[in-house]
């Protein structure tokens, strides 16, 4: 690995706007961050706002713009990644073709790497976290939606146009529930935050998930997955199957990645973090079932090891040459 | 792409072997083959034989073995690419760790690569045939078996240890039928050859099918997907359904593949060759139902173009450079 630079990543998320000056070694030296209000701000505001926030973390940390090898942006798919151009990400709805790129050189006089935030974590885990050492890896978030990376012979797979690594929208179930991309039965919609809620949601009906509801302040629409993997955590049985089912579906389109894609990792941000074994266990039941013993024997099913830092490291990994 | 040199392809099948001596251009200057014979002969045999067609069809050309800059192996998987030993192909049930490269490269004094032969027919297709001119593609058979080989940004995709592009193996339906791997519901179980025949027997019992079963000579066991496709090219509703049910599976498949590699090409061999729109009709509805406008629009999804070529060129383009 080339010696270490100092960049700056920007993270631009549906409800927190964030900046951090880092060395390429993962260390971080300044951040900042605030909401986002995309509801009353302008995309302009935005990241006006960003840059405000880039410049106050240089002098922070006592340097200059000039002492800044480049910007990472990390930020929601779709996304034109040659021309640096935010498309219409599903959690930013007012955003359309806005120039982050050109936005963020012209703002801050430096040279601007954007990639959609899947995809720079997937690298941020690689290079600092729970992949490091695989030349083959795959990384999924487990949260509002499931996203994606790739990285094969150590490089980030992009495909045609930026869109590859959708994993958490291949078909698990032909006539399955349908997805908030408007499918029907994506991994998404049986396996994210949303979908183990709703699960949790269904199930209230037939007067289970007492300990879930609870949680949740009596009323079902307010559930969540956290709710479920705390009830499960407790020992609930019924959230433990919340979780069973939605491990099952997960294992199953791990299985898939894994025949398609014979990595020698798979790292699960969000809930897999939260719930550890609870939901790893089927996961890793179902990969069994479902994944060949040859490809699944070199492969291992790994929690996302970053945390909160995952969010400032993937601007940075971005940066990161070897 | 560098000059055109002289290479030795040889595909060992579980039928046919046969050896081509061509150009890395593509033209083909001498060839031999002969039937495996596999339950008859040893390993050592068949590879003897292959060896006794080299040297012919390299003196049939008017070479000699020094103006040969290497041979090209293309055969079931799973290998070991490295170290050039054939495994453990289903096609060749007594094969068991072969050293195919240090055989050759001793009986004939040349360099040997070795790939699998759907790895090997992709990057064929992609040199010759109904690949050329992408950087991402993928190919799929569509014969005995669904076999597939994956190539990203010019370069084939391996995995951690060969398996990678095992796509008629992911999950399509989770109870699905068994597939001939141990696993259930796998693409390959649902869209391939046997699969089409399976389907055409099971509804044998509700008495339609008459056409088909005719074409298979009354027998029900002699059913095969040629005979479906015979049949549907007369316009046999019947066989028509039959090939729009495989396609269904067959475009999901596809749509997962499109949403996790967003490739510009895939390509099609065997049945999608045989039957055309009869089963790319079906596939590409799938895939409009099951993938996203905006990965789909950037994807062409089209037969492959080598037919009986493709068997010599598959070892041949393992020796094609840019």
């Amino acid at each position: 690995m080339k010696s270490a630079r100092v960049v700056l990543s920007v993270d631009i998320g549906g409800t927190k706007c964030a900046v951090a000056l880092a060395r390429t070694d993962g260390e971080i030296l300044a951040r900042r961050s605030e909401p986002t209000r995309a509801a009353e701000r302008k995309p302009e505001q935005v990241l006006a706002g960003l840059a405000a926030m880039a410049r106050e973390a240089i002098a922070d940390a006592g340097m200059a713009p000039g002492d800044v090898a480049g910007v990472g942006v990390s930020c929601g798919g779709p996304l034109d990644r040659e021309r640096g151009v935010i498309l219409s990400p599903p959690n930013l709805p007012e955003w359309k073709a806005v120039p982050v790129r050109a936005f963020f050189e012209e703002a801050l006089g430096l040279p601007v790497r954007v990639e959609n935030d899947a995809n720079a974590t997937a690298l941020a885990e690689w290079r600092f976290g729970a992949g490091q050492g695989a030349r083959h890896l795959v990384f999924l978030t487990m949260g509002t939606g499931i996203g994606g990376g790739i990285i094969l012979d150590g490089r980030l797979v992009h495909g045609a146009n930026d869109l590859a690594g959708e994993i958490g929208h291949q078909t698990i179930l032909m006539n399955g529930p349908v997805c908030g991309c408007g499918k029907r039965g994506c991994l998404e919609a049986l396996a994210s935050g949303p979908a183990i809620a709703r699960l949790a949601r269904d199930s209230m009906m037939y007067g289970r998930h007492k300990r879930v509801l609870a949680l949740a302040g009596g009323r079902p629409a307010d559930i969540t997955a956290a709710h479920v993997v705390q009830a499960a955590r407790e020992g609930d049985p019924f959230a433990c199957q919340i979780l069973e089912e939605a491990g099952t579906y997960m294992g199953i389109g791990i299985a898939n990645v894994i025949q398609i894609l014979n990595p020698e990792r798979v790292i699960l941000g969000t809930i897999a973090v939260h719930a550890g074994d609870l939901i790893l266990d089927p996961i890793r039941a179902a990969v069994a079932e479902y994944a060949w013993e040859r490809s699944r024997q070199v492969c291992a099913i790994v929690p996302a090891a970053l945390g909160d830092r995952a969010q400032d490291l993937a601007g940075v990994a971005l940066w990161v040459e070897d």
